[in-house]
Order: structure tokens, then sequence, then C-alpha cells
């Protein structure tokens, strides 16, 4: 019953209430799975290691990546791609920027060797005129299919299309990317709508190679006709998906596994209000106790559960959901656990807040989002913080 | 009309898209309108530091308020109270942790001189044996006036009063502490049935030193009754208070500035949805800009703009509010610049994400919380991060 839930020895917490534990052969193993799907179109696999890697850290997740053969890395902004210049410092590997160009950035693309995806023409000029002053550069150019955020609108690819020697004259375009905007699949037709934007963009630009799907994990795997020359798999890599029930789900492993203490355990009344805001209402008598993780340890108050909003976020101790009751507070979320024996109780004094039980897809699914696999992942002083390959080696 | 507008020269970005500034003096100044109020009550001050001063940082705002007369300190959980004895090693503070007497962790209370508020007879059991052996110890005892979520209920009252010099018979209990659940003051009646409650408790108890208002600076304010014995302002040092409109925020300065790089601004048609989801549809032929902070940061997805769910968040740039709108993304967030004059956007490359113009107070009524405070405090490679004593050297 208790098959799945670690056992923690009480020396892995020390002075901290959580410990989080980091599986970084899982994510080389996401990727290879990534790569398998690529490799059958002959496409490239990128990586993209943005955020930290959702929380997974940079430093371990992408020297593990490149001893698998990665390549080809995606960051966010300028400060990721210095820290990965530095991680990595070979000559064999390309950094790409999705956040573009940013204003007097560009003696550090320059300096670090990062290719910025540039996101406007006015970024494009700036880099250009640059590399005209300073040695010819490289570029991706990202193609915005309406999602209305990032890349070049219809006016800038004609732009673009009419002047391109001219704004490409100290520049090598590596690639066109674009990014989907309904990352949850839930309408497939809006993916095949800016499929046909991009195939009209393309239509009136020189050829270039080109990468389209991101986290779109589902669909990228579904259909290859979404590959193109590079795929770019993101919080795909962290054992996430679109949707808890997404066809990557039984072939991806989980790669973050968080614990905090719990305490407290006390009994109140039906119908007596929990927390904050005395936002929840007991249906039952109920046995609760207090688990020591909050939003301040990115723990997101949106997975709140009341009476006006619930949203059914659980954790796990022993063989047991329990589920989260009221507010979350800045340290500390309560727990139902009136289903759970006395003796497990007893024995376990943390339960399991993300982990083999407590899919982080499933919590993505409640919450909306991947964000508090981001949150949860900050490196702070409050954590006691693991790979599973140290971890295994300190406590077996 | 920008003269609130802080002019941020280029070099103090440097390869970071994001700056943060800490005013330290203004926490101290917050301090000390808590304490003349405090004061007049013949009450003491206390300061609540928990969650790293809600993103101000310990390492600095510990010392200052050190320095500013302050001896009585609450942190949360044990970890921040050992990096607090670091901070401060002298022999005149006290160090209070909130979150209780967690498993296995007397050893260290003992070793760091932290004093838990212990929140079940459990925990009294426990450090009162552990006292026994190791040397007599302090405690406070957390009464749990039916938020129920930290603290002694009715049933162990009645036990505490029952066998009170037999559960601490190796104790010295400093306090009785509450908490307020209805932290708005949307309705007082709540708070004023919570004093009944702790009345109650008081009654059948001997006779100890009381604090129970802690964030709820409004309440305490306005109405000494609530004073007792020691106040514990938390959220209100930073600024913070449970409304905009509190009776605290004439005098109260903010504590925390962040800006963001802009770039990329753009035409987009009406009736054209913006980002992830399409969530938001424009209202009018709208000029957008993207600002490059976002959850990934800790600009919490809860604040995201949506046709289902407007939130009104803005930011700041020259003179004028720019309303964010859609979807929140990892590393950017796209505002409305329709009406700003090019001129403006053309002077600034950043614009004011919390700060003068954008009040944090503000920002936590829209949102429900101030998670937002904590979340875009955390120390991570990322952000620019200064004191403004420090800015100010190096910027001027």
């Amino acid at each position: 019953m208790t098959q799945n839930f670690r056992l923690i020895p009480d020396e892995a917490f020390g002075s901290k209430a959580i410990i989080r534990i980091r599986d970084i052969d899982a994510i080389v193993h996401n990727f290879n799975l990534f790569k398998s799907k690529a490799d059958a179109t002959g496409t490239l696999c990128a990586a993209v290691l943005k955020g930290d890697v959702y929380g997974l850290q940079i430093k371990d997740v992408a020297p593990a990546l490149y001893n698998a053969g990665a390549r080809h890395f995606f960051i966010e902004e300028l400060c990721e791609g210095i820290e990965l210049r530095k991680l990595l410092p070979v000559d064999d590997i390309h950094i790409y920027a999705l956040g573009g160009l940013l204003y007097n950035e560009e003696q550090y693309f320059q300096q670090y060797k990062i290719v910025p995806c540039l996101n406007a023409i006015e970024q494009l000029k700036r880099w250009n005129t640059f590399c005209s002053k300073n040695g010819n550069g490289s570029a991706i150019i990202h193609l915005d299919t309406h999602m209305n955020r990032l890349g070049f609108l219809d006016e800038e690819v004609k732009e673009l299309s009419h002047s391109y020697d001219l704004l490409t004259s100290h520049l090598t375009i590596e690639y066109y990317i674009s990014h989907f905007f309904d990352i949850k699949g839930s309408d497939p037709s809006n993916c095949f709508r800016q499929l046909d934007v991009l195939k009209n963009y393309l239509s009136i630009l020189p050829a270039k190679p080109v990468s389209f799907a991101c986290t779109d994990s589902v669909i990228l795997l579904d259909n290859t006709v979404f590959n193109f020359d590079m795929i770019r798999p993101g919080v795909g890599l962290v054992g996430g998906a679109p949707n808890a029930g997404s066809p990557i789900s039984p072939d991806a492993r989980h790669t973050m596994e968080i614990y905090a203490k719990m305490s407290q355990i006390k009994t109140v009344a039906q119908g007596q209000t929990i927390g904050y805001g005395g936002a929840y209402t007991t249906k039952r008598d109920t046995r609760l106790a207090l688990v020591h993780i909050g939003y301040k340890h990115g723990y997101l108050r949106l997975l709140s559960e009341t009476d006006s909003n619930p949203k059914g976020v659980y954790m796990f101790i022993g063989g047991y959901k329990i589920p989260i009751i009221g507010k979350i507070s800045s340290g500390a979320t309560t727990v139902d656990v009136s289903d759970v024996p006395e003796s497990v109780l007893e024995q376990f004094h943390y339960v399991e807040v993300i982990g083999p039980n407590v899919d982080i897809k499933v919590l993505a699914d409640i919450s909306g989002c991947y964000d508090i696999l981001g949150a949860l992942g900050v490196n702070n002083m409050r954590i006691a913080d693991f790979t599973l390959e140290d971890y295994d080696k300190i406590f077996h």
C-alpha cells in the first residue's frame, strides 16, 4: 500500500521542513523520448531550459543533456544564456534566446555567442547594424502566427520579404520559429489554422529551416506534420504535458519530488470554517493536519480549496490521498486526514506534495498551468535540495 | 508627469531584464510607525520576518531593525530562525518560531536558542520532556481562537488548564499568542468574536503576557483593545495593509520597486485574441508592448487579464498606467500602451511593475494576497537586485 511512498530518514530533513529531490536521469529519459520521435522525421531535437528548467535547475540538467547528445538549447532571456554558456564552455552547442534582443543587449549576445530569436523588425535592424560593425552574426526570426505575443506579424513579415537581403546583410538566419497559442489542444483546429498562417509566411520568405512546436507535446507526438526541422520540448522534458491524459504520459517519467513535514493533528466539528477568511466549511467532523509548505515556498495560493472555488488538490501519505482544505497560508497548508488510519499518521511525519502519487500533470490540470513547478523549484535556503543521485548516495 | 517614475541608467540592468530595488530604510520607518502606536498602550512591538521578510531579504532587514531597537522577532520555520540567529549573533534578542516544534527538531531549537510557538499538546509534551533532560527552556503557547489552523483548540486549552504545572514543569511560558482569520477586516465582528474566545481561554489559564494581532494592521491601529502586551506587524512592515484604504496607508512607505525591460511594440486590430489560450480579446485597435517579466520571476499568473476574469492590473511608464492584457507567460507579460505617446515609449525601454506608481497594496487588493511580494522577492540570478542605499551609491 505504501510501495510508491518514499521512506525518508529524519536526517534528510535536517533543520528544514521541506525536501526536494530532482531526478536528472528522468529528464534525460524524457529528452530521449522526444528525440526518438524527432528522429523518425529526420528532425533535430532541441531542449528548452528556460526558468531554470522549470525548477529542475540548469546547473544539473544542461551537462546531463549535453552528455546525452543535446546540442541545441533554447533559453528565454540573456542572463539565462550567459549562465548556460558558462556551464557548457564548449564550441559545439547552440544557445538561442527566445525572449529576443532587448534594448542595449547586443554586446552581451556577441560576447557569449548567444543567438537571439528576433521578435520584431526593430530588433532585426538593431542586430544587423551591430553585426555590420562588429562582425557577422546569427539569428532566428520568430514569426507570430496570430498568437499576438512574440514575433513578426503579417505587416512585418511583408517588410522582411520585400527587403530580406538588406535587413539580413550581416546575419545568418538559422531558423524561422513560431509557437502555438492553444497549448492545451482544447481545439486542434487552432493549431492547424496557425500552420496555415505559417505556410503563408514561408511562401513569401527565402527558404530556411523551420521550428514550430515547443511545449505542445501532445500534438507534436501525435502529428508529425508539426515537426519541421527542429522540435523544442520544454515542459515535456520535466514530465509535464498539456493534459494529464496526453499520449506522452505513459512513457514520460516524473522528475521532481517534494515532501514536507506535517504537524498538529486535531479534530474539528462539522460546519466549522478553516483558516483565513473562513473560506472552507467542514463537511463532516474532520481530522486536520498541518503540512508545513505554503505559498512562500512556491506552493501557489491558487491551489487553495474553498467553498466557492473547489479545486480538488491533494497530497499523499502512506497509501492515502489527503485533500487540502481552506486557503493556503504563507508557510502552511491544512489537509483532511480523516480517512487515514492513525497508525499511518503515527508512522510518518511528512507527506508527499509532488511525486509519484501526486503527478505534476494532474496538479497542472487542476491549477491550469505549470507555474507551480518553477515556483517550487526556486532554489532557496528553506528547502533541503538533492538530486536523486546525490540523495541515493547519501541515504542508502 | 514623470516625476515619480524612476530614471534608471542602462548599466543598472546590465545583462538582466529586471531590476529590484529594496528600501530598507522604509521598513525601519514602517516599524517605527507600529512602534509608536504600540508605545501608546505600553505594548512591545515585535517584527515578523518570515518568508525572507516577504521578499525584502532578512540579511538586510534584520540588522537594520535591530539597530532601530527591535529585539523580538518572529519567523515561521526553524531554518529561518537559524539564519536569523547567525545574522544577529547577540544575546539580547528573542527569536520565536510561529510554525511550531516539528518532529525531531528539538535539538536545533535548543542549539540556536529559538523559542517555539507550541501549536498542540503533543508539541508541548515533546518540548517539556526534551527540556527536562537537556535543561529548562522557553516557549510560547499558540491558542487557536477558532481560526482552525494553528494552535490549541478548546479541548487542548482545557487539558492545559487542568495540568498546567505538570505540562510546563521545565518550561517558561513567555506569551500566549493567537491570530485573526479575517485579516481583511471584511466583517469586524469576526475579530471581536475571536477576542471573546481568547478571553474565555485566558480566564482558565495562569496569567501570562499576551500577543494577539499580527498582520491585521488596520484593526491594530484603529482599536488598541487588540494590542495586549506585544504586537507583531509583518506584511505591514513592508508597506502592506489588509486593504488599500487602510488607515496605515498614508503614513507607511513602500519598500520594493520592480522594473522590467520592454520590447516589441506593435499594433493589433480590434477583435484579435492575445496570447495563450486566446483568452483576451482586444476591445479596440491596440498598441501592444511586451514586458519581460512573467510567472517564472514571481509575477503570478493569477494577475492575468482575460475576457472571463478581468482583474485590472496595470504597470506604469513615464506618467501613464498601462493595463496588462492576456495571460501572463513564463517570462513575458503583454501590456496595452495605446494611450502612451510614442515619445514616452521611445524614451524608456523599461516599465515600473511595482513601485510608487503601482502600489503593492493595490496589487494585493486585486489579487487577493501578498503572495506576489514574496514571489517577486525570491533571490535568483535572473534579477538585478539592489538595496536602495547601494543603488544610490552606485548610480548617483
